[in-house]
């Protein structure tokens, strides 16, 4: 067998507005690093899977940044449209399987944060063992917060584990919780985050489609057999018509009973909104966290971002400030989950629809 | 007699930063017109007084802006330094006497808005009639809400009066008071606020000056004695060192006993602040002002402006937002009288400096 890793680069990264656009969202801009977040991801499996081995799964509409991101010789596939996560690993399974006998896939979504390479590669090592016995395996985070935005993985019998990682049985997959849950989830000590980072056999992630979504799998095999004809690209926009807009683990996971959970020890963010700031920059004695020029007076608990110029702040507490080439946003800290709802605000304004 | 405008052009215009920096302050940037307040304010004179009787005072320092904006042929003097309105009265006064043999001069700061020009220039006319007398006449704006930001007259007998304009002796000056006060002010009805636009024979002023500020009047008759000489200039230098940083209500008009103060029914704003902008610009449904495009979202009572591009506000309220240049202002409405320690503090900041 060999490993390949298929890095999903389909956000939309509406949360980082105005920084992210739609043009260039998250995944492809630097949130807390010299490169983008996709150039981080890729840099960091290259020790498991060279640049061959990797490839690249995203909406047409980011072709042109990929390629300056990733430069020429990268394998990138492209969807006809943003369509979750389901779609893009059975695309991914589809080109893999015909050009390798035996493969194994690790999925990466490319809008994460993970600093801690070795932690990280060891859990992928280990989650690339167990996966030769044919297990469905997700990685799981173990959490130094009751969050609420993630959903979590409730563990069951410890089946592998060696220094600092560990792999389980799936017990449950549990969706983000009220805050109440996520504090009994943290105090139980056997839930992790769900990272949304995977790893299998392609034949069984393909068998898992044909088990719970046989449909799009017939579609898939139909796809797959026009690969490398002058058929191929109406068979793909065929193929995305039909699928389901859902995401791997509703589509599959949460059903499937071969599904073990790796828990490693690497530190993890799947940098969800601004507030991600407060954890990678010192904050000022007041909390003020800031990146770019920020000159505060008696203001307190904010989140600046600033890519030029100053930010200046009298006498305000607890708002993200970003100022990003055109656009300025002031939110509340509180309000930040809700950053979906302005930019519908932003897109149904004359004049807003621009600034996206 | 003839009537000459003296334009005063010393503000350094803070409280607007960051659309006012120090090379621009608020009196040369078009705040709620077209034309910046000062090109207004030199609009507004000139049916009682054409532009070769009309003189800018200014520091030195705002050579360059002055002649962009008013043209090659604009009558302008300079002040080495800015040292509050005394000085400026006084050095006017000493050019004027000068050139005329009896001048009558209108003071004006620059950085006001006054949009009913017919109902000002009646108020002039009248305040011109009495200043023949040797009154130092003072305008006097009848208040519609309780300001606790400006100083307030409190008028004595009634001297003259016709349509919409009535003149007083001044039975004392206030400083700017309590908000009880104030209330208290309103209510009584024989308060008015101190525009700082006053109006005067050149001699009574002068008169006056030698009579309160004996060694500052040595010094003006001193430089005047130099005007159009190889001197000047050095004599100039030596006048404003000495000259006393004041306003000429606490110099002279505090003091003198031949005060009147004709009251218009005019519009008057000195746009002291960012708050101005309440009273000039139509609020959205939820209480926000804006000028340049702004999308909120459950956001209410916000004062925005921005130069270009998008400002957009979630789930914040009373905040002042301004965007101008390379640099973003987020405030407090309830602090936003505390600019001038904000811009201390980004003077104080290495990097800060260059945005002033």
């Amino acid at each position: 067998m060999s490993l390949h890793a298929v890095i999903l680069c389909g956000g939309r990264g509406e949360r980082f507005w105005p920084k992210s656009r739609r043009v260039q969202p998250k995944q492809f801009i630097a949130l807390f690093s010299r490169g983008s977040l996709t150039q981080e991801t890729s840099a960091r499996i290259r020790p498991l899977c060279p640049p061959e081995r990797q490839l690249f799964v995203a909406p047409v509409e980011f072709k042109a940044v990929l390629r300056r991101q990733l430069g020429p010789d990268a394998r990138l596939a492209f969807e006809p449209t943003g369509r979750n996560t389901a779609p893009a690993i059975g695309l991914a399974a589809a080109y893999l399987k015909r050009e390798d006998p035996d493969p194994t896939m690790v999925v990466l979504p490319a809008d994460h944060l993970i600093e801690d390479r070795p932690g990280f590669l060891s859990a992928v090592r280990m989650g690339a063992q167990l996966a030769r016995q044919g297990l469905l395996i997700t990685f799981g985070i173990r959490p130094d917060r009751p969050d609420t935005g993630y959903g979590y993985i409730q563990l069951g019998r410890r089946i592998a584990g060696k220094a600092h990682v560990t792999a389980y049985r799936v017990a449950a997959f549990k969706e983000k919780p009220s805050p109440a849950r996520a504090r009994a989830y943290l105090a139980a000590g056997n839930y992790v985050w769900n990272s949304g980072m995977f790893i299998w056999r392609v034949d069984a992630i393909l068998a898992a489609f044909q088990r719970f979504t046989p449909e799009f799998h017939t579609q898939l095999e139909e796809f797959a057999a026009t690969v490398g004809t002058r058929r191929e690209k109406q068979a793909l926009a065929r193929l995305y018509r039909g699928a389901p807009a859902t995401s791997i683990d509703y589509a599959v996971m949460e059903k499937a009973d071969n599904v073990a959970c790796v828990r490693g020890t690497f530190d993890w963010d799947d940098v969800g909104s601004w507030l991600a700031l407060v954890r990678h920059v010192e904050p000022d004695p007041a909390g003020n966290v800031a990146r770019g020029l920020l000159v505060s007076k008696d203001s307190s608990n904010c989140v600046v971002d600033s890519d030029s110029g100053i930010v200046a702040a009298l006498g305000v507490k607890d708002l993200v400030i970003v100022r990003s080439g055109d656009a300025v946003l002031v939110a509340d800290r509180k309000q930040i989950g809700r950053m979906k709802q302005l930019l519908a605000d932003i897109a149904g304004h004359p004049a807003g629809q621009q600034h996206l």
